[in-house]
């Protein structure tokens, strides 16, 4: 098959043509970036994917609303502070500064998206934020990527950024993304806040589809520790400043849109791991030969959020023991008698046949590295799925501890 | 309401007429003991609960079968090695194992249950283990409740016994208790191995319904990290020792002999989670005014399963957000302007107002405790709930970072 797309090496948000971000700081953290803005510099169309949990914060039920309209063309957004739990003074913080935002950015409210993240149960401090949102305005620039994508951090200890380019035609097309995440990591949705740009013209309902799609595979794929946030958004913008034909599903390039968006995606979803909160392994959980998808991908995710099995790979501990337990609590059809494991190429456990010493021995060096994939074949059907997690370890417990103080 | 049953100070096991226990060395574990044996010295009612792990290990398999006589009047323990994931021949040692215990101990092989903890995916060290049985027989004695309460403790810290006497007419009888369990301790299930006396008569059937209402109050009502694991098993022998009328649901003294149980099974299951891997901290989840009685044990188990919830407790950090995340996360019916949560006295958040500086100041006083209780109101009906869980730390991470090596 011929390459579908490019990666644009230290790519992000504003590798696709027409987009602007910026990184400011407005004090809401000591000493470092902690606002940020992306805007396209004309009208645009737009997704976006929310949290699924029912405490939802202030800025997810703002932008909900916003979101139907599918042309929003900025997003502010501030560490620090979650805005979550906050009722309906926290709301109408929140669309205070949507307001300021849109005018300092000279868009209409209707189309600045507001992102917030950080400690839940805290009022915004509006003073700050909304000079803050006035300087992040007046920052933007056309590659100013790299500065957003600094500024969104909050536990994060590097920035994740990813672009790709692909041709259709005569015409070249780029997708773009940054993100934030550490912890509070978990399978079940758009994960954290992350931001996508392209600068293909696609009409809204295209646009949600092809996110939805890039998403499923991407970033309900990871899990840190099996938390989901009240805050979590994934907002994709598509501004047409490529030029060329406007792309969807019944025109041509549609698969490569496609394909370039959800590798963008998919990279951002692997930096969200690899940065996990005290993260020092990379584990690919794959399972295969399972008898429904939903078999295959609630075996992975048993196994990949059980905190034991995450222990053990933070200690190179080679307790395989622990990936049978979790596939048997997992709901999966699953026999003891079907069942085989492998930690990269070392087989652990065959039907019912534990592991030679030699194995044992085999896998202790597997789990050295740091990254190895877990590959369970449950021996039941054809269905196959895979989760990305991380290890837990002293470092987790360290940020996880004292996060507030 | 009369008293329904006193405590029996440093009572166990053999605190129940009838019963002898031990605890012996058979070289599983360096240098303790690490076989215990628990034996009616006459005929016996029995009832068990299992895990409900797809993967279950071969005792498991091997106690479900005789459970179903209802008579089985003794039980052979080891740690050092689970059992599970080792196929036929790991059934074979099993069945190998209570043979041996059953001729030993001097009654038929289908009466003695089997259960071991320790690493999976390991066989049994069969020489030890045979030669382990038949020294636990030889030193069986009607005080040996605390030695073999101390020997069948894995990553446990101390032991964990409970006993409670009550009178029906002139006759007095006693429930008794031990049980093992610090790591993979789960909500959903008859937890660890624990292993429940009395000296009334109860018929088999009566016996199992009591052993049921008992576990879903207290084994179904702990957490220290979600896991369940390949081997809990709950049992109960009944064996008339204390003279007197039988005792039945539809006969007097039934609703005392449940109450004995039910304190017996709490305090243990109580105890499990104090000794919790590495925990450092006693924490009640409490949910009310719940929509259903479903909805109350989900939110509560959520906010217990949570790692960033049981991380901050580990810390002290009043970081009471993580609270409404984990119930909007719950699947539980609830809304932001409706919830109100108190640590102990304090409350932090009430209907979409948070919690001012004053009792933030508070909290982080509260959440110093050694234990304390979350309190959550829905809003949304009567139904409550509570569960019991530890909290995430450093020595958690440590103990499951190198468990087999």
């Amino acid at each position: 098959m011929k390459e579908q797309f490019t990666w644009i090496e230290g790519g992000g948000v504003t590798s696709a043509r027409g987009f602007l971000a910026s990184g400011v700081e407005a004090g809401l953290k000591a000493s470092r970036a902690d606002m940020a803005m992306l805007l396209s510099d004309r009208p645009c169309s737009s997704a976006a994917l929310f949290t699924s949990n029912a405490m939802p914060a202030a800025p997810v039920i703002y932008d909900r609303e916003l979101a139907r309209g599918g042309h929003c063309r900025g997003v502010v957004v501030n560490v620090g502070c979650a805005n979550a739990a906050t009722g309906r003074a926290g709301y109408a913080d929140c669309a205070a500064t949507g307001k300021a935002a849109a005018a300092a950015a000279g868009i209409p409210v209707s189309q600045m998206f507001v992102c917030s993240t950080g400690t839940i149960g805290r009022r915004l401090p509006m003073d700050r934020v909304l000079a803050g949102a006035r300087m992040a305005a007046a920052a933007l620039k056309p590659d100013g990527g790299a500065e957003a994508a600094r500024a969104i951090l909050t536990t994060d200890t590097v920035p994740k950024e990813a672009a790709a380019r692909f041709s259709v035609g005569r015409t070249e097309y780029v997708v773009g993304g940054m993100c934030k995440g550490a912890g509070m990591i978990c399978p079940r949705l758009a994960t954290t806040l992350i931001f996508i740009t392209t600068d293909a013209a696609v009409a809204p309902a295209a646009l949600k589809q092809a996110l939805k799609t890039a998403a499923e595979k991407a970033f309900n794929r990871i899990t840190v520790d099996g938390d989901q946030s009240t805050n979590d958004t994934c907002i994709l913008l598509a501004n047409g400043a490529a030029g060329g034909p406007a792309l969807s599903p019944s025109a041509p390039g549609w698969g490569k849109f496609v394909a370039a968006l959800s590798a963008t995606a998919l990279s951002l979803a692997r930096q969200i791991v690899r940065d996990g909160e005290g993260a020092s392994k990379f584990v690919t959980v794959a399972v295969r030969d399972a008898a429904t998808p939903a078999d295959a991908l609630a075996a992975a995710r048993a196994i990949a959020n059980s905190p034991l099995f995450k222990a053990a790979c933070y200690g190179g501990d080679p307790n395989w023991g622990r990936v049978i337990c979790a596939v048997g609590n997992s709901g999966a059809k699953c026999a003891e008698a079907k069942t085989r494991i492998w930690f990269d190429d070392v087989c652990v456990f065959d039907r019912g046949k534990v592991a030679s010493e030699q194995a044992n021995a085999r896998l202790a060096d597997v789990m050295k590295q740091r990254a190895f994939e877990v590959r369970v074949s449950l021996g039941m059907g054809r269905a196959s799925d895979a989760v990305y997690t991380s290890d837990l370890s002293h470092e987790y417990v360290n940020i996880n501890a004292d996060y507030t103080t």
